[in-house]
């Protein structure tokens, strides 16, 4: 089998980001849902997160704010996506101003909760920082 | 009663971009609900529309990721917030991109919606400005 | 078959707010889902709307509460419950003010679309009342 | 008073899978809502599980995926009914293919999240199997 | 380019029961999307509706149940798979069986509503095959 | 910067319930969110918890409803809520009948869940005032 465009960029950005992560999606998942872990490299990130049009500050801030708006229950992939915002050179204030903003949509129960989750995240990243 | 800061800077932000916006919502609701006209001025404006620390642009496409991830029936308000967002700089390719990372939060149907709520959008703009 | 307590008491009161419902329910669903118009009589009715310990008008300021906060999807059942508050004693402002407070919990476009339909009930149920 | 043929079908299914069900039902929660453990018995199984018209594994699996796109938030709920589809004859596989689809509707955190819970339940019941 | 695996396999489903799909969606999209029409194919058919270890009924009946519990609003979408669930060899009965149970998940109104959905594919294939 | 009308009757109602309750939201967000906690007492009460037209505890029951209805994940402040029910004068049984009416609406997992949340509060409460 030889591989798709779009799992070859997929791959090549999910490793980037996170090294090991098909073959650590394999050895959990593959086992139960066949081809599972490849799947995850040619459809969210070869189909999604590599797309063009968007610059990946706003892709990722975009992405917390539905996950905010979504409420408590995505907490983990919130956080992944709060990193990635910062890391895609979002500040502190606009990703707390994305959530803030949220309790518009979401009411006011989620955003204070993806607040609290995006404050965990300012402090891990802070001490690795300093 | 003298107008509080966030009243007179939604006030400002609202009348701006929509005229005449405070006495509509107070010929509609205001007998129903005393005073919801002038607190949609304070609150939504005054307190989130308005607040510093994010450019407008990104603002609106954070709103319109999460309606769009919320669902198809918040359809009025996405259409409101794509417009927006155009009007604030971004391009439609960006509305569109923001909307179909949409797919992976909210589902495909949510995604494939709010797409059609987009383009509806962009021909209306497109034939104002043609 | 002898009926149940439930369907006895849940009948009773579906048929004083709604005659003829179970005849109608059993026209449009019973040949694909037997049983089923029954079983709503007995579920619905018999072992919720019927039950002890909270007064009607709160039951259905709750009931609006709900729906409102769940968005407008539900818009047709939203009208027949603000209907059902109305009826027991609430007032049109209580039912708005119940709405209204929806705005920091299911979003400002759930809230601004339940009062929408909320104003719609008002101006019919003044019609027939005019 | 007699029990109706709902009441009487539906707690001796709830009883066959899940002993003892009714009286820790009641003794967690008919001080605060007299009658629930009863109408548990007679609504969810009486008026749902036991109906004809669809084979359990189907009901079972139609469950499974309902939760799964709901999201975590009903996460034991959905681990009681992966049980209850294994039970019925599903396979794992079946299962995860079932939440694998969800991703299209309730969106990626909430599928790995489902598969997640799936995975804790197939360890566990191949431990009691083993 | 070269079409990958899960292209091929996915346009070939999608175009069997829906032919010119990708030809209407490109139509549609493309121009604001580039590239989604295809992506669609690899996507939804390639990586998850041609996949192996569920039968085509169980799948799309699993569908349904998800749309009809996440309510009204993708109701396009939920006649669709509807119509899908039936030409794998569900009956209406089973369609109409797992929309019902829905009730205990997403409430009594989305129940409703999907189940009036229902009713319509059900009509209009009626006509069709009468 | 003198206090709107909003913010001096939020404030008063805010820190009758929780004294300090500005402070502590100040310590905690307003480095990240300039203006929040302030914001919080203009906002949250004093244009939504401090409305006339509506007695607290329907206003709180009415917030326990859609809360329970939302689902589990806003689980503090549903807590939050039913506990400001009780104060209200709302009696154990009422805030337990609001919460089991929702299985109607948020369906049956989302009301249990709430109900266990109801339960620790009346042991909290209980043990309070034991």
């Amino acid at each position: 089998m030889s591989h798709s465009d779009a799992y070859i960029r997929g791959k090549a950005m999910a490793e980037a980001t996170n090294p090991g992560i098909e073959d650590s999606l394999a050895a959990r998942y593959d086992a139960i849902l066949p081809g599972f872990s490849s799947s995850m490299m040619e459809v969210a990130f070869g189909h999604y997160y590599t797309r063009d049009g968007l610059d990946d500050k706003t892709r990722y801030l975009a992405t917390v704010a539905a996950l905010a708006a979504l409420g408590g229950q995505t907490r983990p992939q919130l956080q992944v996506h709060i990193r990635n915002a910062l890391r895609s050179g979002a500040t502190q204030r606009e990703v707390a101003e994305v959530i803030n903003q949220m309790a518009l949509y979401g009411g006011f129960p989620a955003m204070i909760n993806a607040l609290n989750a995006a404050l965990e995240v300012f402090e891990a990243e802070g001490a690795e920082n300093g």
